[in-house]
């Protein structure tokens, strides 16, 4: 099964201070969607909104403070309901390192291709808000396409 | 095999000018690296250079105007050698949509996943080039993390 994978490399921040932002409200609402509700705990559900277009459910699956964080979506677009999006972080020299994976599409649609770029995107967002204290959260965040 | 897949969608262009921009030596230097040379034209070779770092030799496989350009790595990092390049184009609405795939890899190694994010950097300065005039190629890329 096809994957989205992406990697950022994050400056004068810790793995400690980026799983803040992967797992708070606060933290999420900064650089995904201001729309961020629910509960980082395991067995909880976070609920991300993008206005009219709906968004995603995701039941938190594993959390490592500094370490690692995966969801299971389980409500959504009809491609996204049972994947699994995770964050691996640690440290290399400068950097806060990011390993982020959308794992278990059935297919390689073209929806895919167009979220596989909205991800980098919002990763991007996560690192700017990590570095300079802002990120680019919808509705703020780089449109993309005519899917945007 | 795993791939890396990207979708942008570009307003105020059209296929016939984005074909343009992955077909000329100075179309590709106004996005992905400012040391593009060689010759876009079916079995030769395109040489894309990123200063001390190397770069990549592609050759090109299959050019249909306004519709596709595929690339073969045939010199580069040993991830990259024998994977494909490839970018579909077509008109949708106000928007030229690219489908970008790199296939072909042997393993989703930590390098894949930066190199996907790297990929959607450079596509958004495609996008960049042909909606405002200006994109930003290496040497004036977004940086990503530690290996950039």
């Amino acid at each position: 099964m096809p994957d989205i994978l992406h990697r950022i490399g994050i400056k004068s921040s810790s793995p400690k201070n980026t799983y803040q932002a992967l797992t708070t409200c606060e933290g999420l609402a900064a650089w995904w969607t201001d729309n961020t509700r629910g509960e980082s705990k395991v067995g909880e559900t976070l609920r991300f909104r993008f206005g009219d277009r709906g968004g995603f459910d995701m039941k938190v699956l594993e959390l490592v403070p500094a370490q690692r964080v995966l969801w299971q979506v389980i409500d959504g677009p009809e491609e996204w309901i049972g994947t699994q999006v995770s964050f691996d972080l640690k440290q290399d020299g400068d950097y806060t390192i990011v390993l982020f994976k959308h794992q278990g599409w059935n297919e390689a649609v073209e929806f895919m291709h167009h979220c596989s770029t909205k991800w980098a995107i919002f990763l991007l967002s996560l690192k700017s808000l990590l570095e300079t204290g802002k990120g680019a959260p919808y509705p703020n965040d780089v449109k993309l396409d005519n899917w945007n």
